[in-house]
């Protein structure tokens, strides 16, 4: 088992951490939330970054920006300064590609290794230990963290160097903004004209149209159960942090030159949604209530 | 064994009729193309749709357009006029659910049963006789044309009454559509950010990111084989068809005061490819030229 | 004076037909709608559009949709059976360019000389006899039409041969909804980083953002008097006018393969509009609801 | 006459700082490119920025990015620690509000008066001194700014507190894309249905569709001399810059989680163009060879 350095035991972190305790590492950790640092039942409470990253084997980060992120490992006296050259260390926050890229050089200058490797899933597969790891770094290092990120997560991939975790993470979550967006309106097109809109969607699934939206997590409410339209799309992928990641792509996107305007409108049409609805608590699937006005009354 | 009449003997009608006759049944064809109306081997030629349609157990059409469909079944003396009250009459053309209903209204009229049946799977799935069926009409009707589809298809959907076949189809089509473009410009955006399109392509396909493009039409040239990206976008289902699906798409939108501003802009992003780059008779994954310039000097 | 016959009394055509009646011509009037043939003092009812068509200098009709238009003309003992070969036919309906051009050279195998000629300027602008024409169609007609017009309206642009004016109509309003949900946006960008609403609209209107919108018809309530913004979007413009020519325009573009894509989009931010905000009855400046979150609340 | 720090020579700041000269100031210049600092004649060059910000009355900066900008003036022994608290700082580049606010206040709290001035105008502008100035900052500022900016352009508009001129700046130029791209777009479809482009643009300037482009800017070929149109989209305002300014248009509205689906959609359309066209280096009307085929072959 490992010495793990943890910073960040917020909504996703916490249930991170808990679940390394659970695999029997031992756990230093650290959060800017004074009252967080308790709430580790067999973890070490430490009293900054810095100190949570000395003398550990594996560092994990989980927070919620670049700019977070540049500071803890980056600034004067902070984990890059502080922890040992064979220190892994592994960030699994989604920021940009840039910060990413950047930290991993600075503790590459110092010996160390360096992942970045954001989750999917949410809390609930935070909570239950079955995030997806979409990882960029070198191969050797993602060997050496394999077995810890399996304590959290079911799946993980390998997308390529540096900041390549970020990207690939950044690529995928805007392609579901798409299609989700697109799902939605399609069901909305059909019911319009007459269609019903389970019907609409097994036959959809079943052919061309089919996507992971439709498969798993239908916008429509009553045409699945178990998913947020079930339950006035209460939790889920917050519309605040869908938002988050599809400005991290036109972000990305801009830094390339590349033009993605379906992205750019998905992202718009989250925005216009997030600000009419007061959507941005609710589930990402909600985005159905800016084209089905009959839900709207519900 | 039933006698059917056929109308419509192109691309995708002939195949289809040949597929019948194979499986024992009894065609009368006709083609406004003379010279169609010697193609397929085993069947009659008539001299009218309406001949054809005259005295069978089941009427199939096969046309481009709601005008054509239009004048075929409604025009004085026509194929409503001429077929007797038991014929089954089913519309396998791709066209505006106005006139799928206002034909099937007419029919019924005169007693007849009237099924719209759009298709999906191209040329390919009509030679094979693997199309898919999305069907409108009633559901006595669907069984009775059951055994007649199943010998041209092997998926045959439901949707409900008449015109919602060709809602359906418009839904789907649409839907793909858009994933199809996302998925492109998100691999654009990956690879100008140092990904490989490949393991991009595999993350986000097992991940949320998933559709029915990712799975089975992959839009980069490398990445899958047998797809038309593999062979410089010959052939497959043409911008030409992609583009005149949306449109009917559009329309449907417009008469419902529905709106879908994805399958909109996917619209328009064709129209843009289709003309700078002469991309009608291209396959609609054609579109991923349109976000990857490094394609164009290949 | 002429004898004109006038067909389509409704909010526009009603003015239209009252000011030509004060100009001293001899007005034959008919409307679908019984009580509404009563309703222009001194024009002579009549029980048919053929009726009104017969006998007459000029013929004038203003109807609602293509299809009106067509019935109108087109069908057997319509105005291009019953009217003199002399007579010049105006439509000033706003209608799809295909149906004018045919019924206009339906008109011409008759020997009479037709206008498509549709009208900006709204029910104030049809009332003060201010209406802008925008018209198609031969020359030499139009110096003919030229008097006429002008107890309707100050503006007569010829756009071209038969149907140009209704392509012309379509590409200004399309613009025209482009430029104004722009700089709904531009305005609601400012205002949510501390700009003054008409600090903004004073800079954009006199710098390289400037267009008709801010200069006539500011969309944001309290920069400008006497527009529809300064009175909750009453009348104007109606939302389900511009959504009508909206139609119109994303039907020209599929019928000439065009791309239109900020046309599209403005269209389909309409809809969202109109069925959100339930704002079909609104002016279509009221766009900037959708994009201003505080101004719902007041 | 007062002595003036300027530093940022490129092509913009060399015309403007020539003007400045020519008005009876007298500059300490300086340009990070060496052979810069010897390119305006009567000027004195000086060997850091902070060097030509010691003892002058005004010190203006443009240059190409809020980085540049920040480095300038808040690294240690830069612009603010070097000159005095008299000292008026005009910052004239287009860069992001955030950044700019972040040095004025630094100013402030070393008790000089800082203004956001971005210009609009190009190097034409520069060099005519003709340029517009958008200014944010104190109003007393501004008031002794007044002469200087006097020297370089004609506009001076106050768009209010700090930031506020970046502010302004980016939504004009947004408005701009969003009408130029409309303009181009209307403009092709009313070609595609046989419109001539003169006549259709002088229709819809005079008429709702009307806005800057139309007025002075026409985007299609042999509308308009004196324009890029009309000789092949050189010079004039490159796409470089246009998609520059979208992108900090694009990052305002993120932060401030405001929708602006139309520049957004703009802002794509020109990176299509951009890389489809390797368009970077052309004027921004260029963008209507995204939507007129024929010109593309000429």
């Amino acid at each position: 088992m490992t010495t793990i350095g943890f910073v960040g035991l917020g909504n996703m972190g916490g249930h991170m951490a808990r679940n390394l305790v659970a695999a029997g590492h031992t756990l230093k950790v650290y959060d800017l939330v004074d009252q967080l640092n308790e709430s580790i039942d067999g973890a070490s409470p430490q009293t900054s970054g810095a100190e949570a990253a000395r003398d550990v084997g594996v560092f994990i980060s989980m927070l919620p920006a670049g700019k977070h992120v540049a500071d803890l490992y980056l600034e004067a006296g902070g984990v890059v300064d502080s922890c040992r050259a064979d220190t892994l260390l592994i960030d699994c926050s989604t920021i940009d590609p840039e910060t990413a890229r950047r930290v991993s050089e600075a503790a590459a200058a110092k010996g160390m290794s360096m992942l970045d490797a954001p989750v999917s899933g949410g809390t609930t597969g935070a909570r239950a230990g079955s995030l997806t790891f979409i990882v960029g770094g070198p191969a050797r290092a993602l060997e050496r963290a394999h077995s810890i990120l399996d304590s959290m997560g079911h799946n993980i991939f390998h997308a390529g160097k540096s900041g390549a975790g970020q990207i690939a993470k950044i690529c995928n979550n805007m392609l579901l903004a798409v299609h989700m967006t697109g799902t939605a309106e399609a069901l909305a097109l059909g019911i319009a004209n007459g269609l019903d809109p389970t019907v609409l969607s097994d036959i959809m699934r079943r052919s061309s149209g089919g996507n992971w939206s439709l498969d798993n997590y239908n916008p429509y409410p009553g045409v699945m159960a178990g998913v947020p339209a079930a339950s006035k799309y209460a939790d889920g992928f917050l519309v605040d942090l869908m938002t988050k990641d599809l400005g991290l792509a036109m972000a990305a996107a801009q830094a390339s030159q590349s033009s993605v305007p379906m992205g750019a409108l998905a992202n718009n049409l989250y925005r216009v949604h997030q600000q009419l609805h007061h959507a941005g608590q609710l589930d990402f699937s909600s985005i159905q209530l800016l084209f089905a006005p009959e839900l709207k009354s519900e």
